[in-house]
């Protein structure tokens, strides 16, 4: 290795801390709610069979060959028109384009906006897979706080206000990852009329979107947008699979052509194969009666596990309650350390992990938190892991 | 579009001169020797079919989750393997990663290296997906002159020698793209010689390395790498599948772990389905029985070309006779511009594409030549193509 040859962006780029904890989640008596993976059970291993089949009998020449940067054109135009059904928003296929993942999106609107120095406001705590795809391009931070209504827009106002170089705003505003809570109608419309009066974008990331299963749905941000001044990041892989590296972009028709060439550059395209399963598994099967077993059970396990924790947790610990996603967010007295807990008792005496509050902030990290997933274990595991957690809490929660 | 708001690099990520001309390859009536596309009909649709279907039946659950950002643990160890066997490489599965096809090594190499303004040496032509990855982090160029035995090391030394932070040299030495030819043995282990010397590292480029037909295959330049200072990549591209998006890295370990850092925050990793497709793929056939069948249609294809060239162009038109890959180059008198003449005349009249000259330079761009793919049509096409097109060459070629 010659670091003397590195670029600078390299100190910026550092191991995320949950890989330990995660490496522990394949040992198999680890009860893990570390991770955000879909439950596997879930997955249309049949119905994928037979669409692969068809797939391969009618289009194999072109579903493995080379195809258009910006994606399978059909996928688009189904995206297009679901973004008015799930989320509000009215958009073309030009204004469209299919990413690998989420994770994408995230790393092309930086890519596409910062340079060294240039500042991305986001929410406190955050995602970090968001902080990772930011920090190669050397960005610095601001954040905002957050309570159960998501975003506290008159502190973001303070901070727009006496911030140069603000160059985008990230947002989670649906089961937001880590806390689980969801954005207020009224912050959201709020939230983009400073984004406007401030000059700045928006990236409105929401993966867990189609993932309800209370409540009802609140129109994107995007939604509302007459600036173009929001970039929105759909997934395929909560409501499909995450294996398929799927997600899409949708913003203004200039935004997205620049974003293509970036990821032209980047990765050439995303699978045609995988582009051709999700489209025709959209024509073949009906997705939303498919994503309706998903809300059912990750809301049976939602509700099971708030309800373990409140006949297993101390009193001095608190969760949210999320309407939809994967996530609830546990907030222990400020004097612990969620990390160093589960590395001194609860992973080796009680065989779980979760995911310590620590890696959520860009800058002075809070440590009494945790992000606990749902969506993985079955009930018994989560009865099992949360009494056991819980027994170990009452010793530090005096 | 917010321009102002644009990071510096997209001054650098423009639009790539082939894409109007390969839009015309979309029309029936064009034949195209513009594209880098494998021949659809030699795709092992079939195979892939009962492969799939399998995956599905006993690991449907893994092959559809998240898995690890470096890649499927037993694709690497079978890539490692096959290192030895191709490219007379010994490496760990641990010195492998599995990339989003070889552009994504490209991007991942100069976002590890390259601070705005260091200096990458590339082969003079060199591939333009190539200079596309490099150009988003604003380097500046060096070029190196080719001939029949490849990159011209004396050349390549007078650079090294004069030019302060070059940070590594790019090359593609098996089957050029876009010049088809191959670097010689003692070229190879001169080039490593002298980024031994002054301190800089390789990008080995080899998507085309295993479509060899004619001749002896050549070491890899990383098989005689004792200090680490080559970075391999591979693709399963021209192999199996463009479609799939599936290459892979050969480095250093420690280096692989940076570049996997570095991968894991652009897109957290590739299709874990993709990369079941293809691992199941080399356990349940025989890929080099698949390649084999590539190299036969690809050399049937390259001996028809170039005798149907022979037969009709012009006495002032040559070419290079490629030992495998997908390409040849075509050079024409130096007062021929070989865009000008395609925009005016052989597309309009003849209905033939190709890719020109200009594109494939970083600077400097020499205009009469063109880059002649003949994987992709019938020899019925590639009859008219090229007699239709000769007949206008010789207007031009007096």
């Amino acid at each position: 290795m010659y670091p003397e040859l590195f670029a600078s962006r390299m100190e910026r780029v550092k191991p995320s801390s949950i890989r330990e904890f995660l490496a522990a989640a394949s040992q198999p008596d680890v009860i893990s709610f570390g991770g955000g993976f879909p439950d596997p059970a879930l997955f249309p291993t049949e119905t994928l069979t037979q669409v692969f089949s068809q797939i391969m009998k009618n289009d194999g020449g072109q579903a493995l060959q080379y195809t258009a940067s910006d994606g399978l054109p059909s996928l688009r135009k189904k995206l297009a028109a679901r973004m008015k059904k799930t989320a509000g928003v009215s958009c073309e296929a030009n204004e469209i384009f299919i990413t690998q993942g989420g994770q994408q999106g995230m790393d092309l609107m930086a890519k596409l906006l910062i340079n060294k120095d240039d500042v991305i406001v986001t929410e406190r705590p955050t995602f970090l897979g968001g902080l990772l795809a930011f920090n190669a391009y050397e960005p610095q931070y601001k954040t905002c706080g957050m309570d159960n209504n998501g975003m506290k827009v008159d502190e973001l106002e303070d901070i727009l206000k006496n911030t140069p170089k603000v160059k985008f705003i990230y947002t989670i505003p649906d089961f937001h990852n880590p806390m689980g809570v969801t954005m207020s109608l009224e912050r959201r419309k709020k939230l983009l009329e400073l984004a406007n009066k401030y000059g700045v974008m928006i990236l409105e990331d929401t993966p867990y979107r189609e993932v309800r299963y209370e409540g009802e749905a609140l129109p994107a941000i995007k939604s509302f947008d007459t600036q173009n001044r929001v970039v929105f990041l759909g997934s395929f892989s909560k409501i499909l699979s995450p294996g398929m590296r799927l997600g899409w972009v949708a913003a203004d028709a200039a935004i997205v052509e620049k974003m293509v060439l970036l990821k032209t550059a980047a990765d050439t395209q995303c699978s045609t194969l995988n582009m051709f399963l999700a489209d025709r598994f959209m024509e073949m099967t009906d997705i939303d009666e498919h994503i309706g077993k998903l809300r059912d059970s990750y809301k049976r396990k939602k509700d099971f596990m708030l309800q373990m924790m409140q006949e297993h947790f101390p009193a001095g610990a608190s969760w949210t309650n999320p309407e939809g996603g994967l996530f609830t967010w546990l907030t222990l007295p400020e004097y612990i350390d969620s990390g160093k807990i589960m590395q001194e008792r609860i992973l080796p005496e009680a065989r779980v992990i979760y995911v310590p509050s620590e890696g959520f902030y860009p800058q002075n990290p809070e440590r009494n938190h945790a992000r606990m997933n749902y969506s993985c274990m079955s009930e018994e595991k989560i009865r099992l892991g949360i009494s056991r957690m819980g027994a170990i809490l009452k010793d530090y929660c005096k």
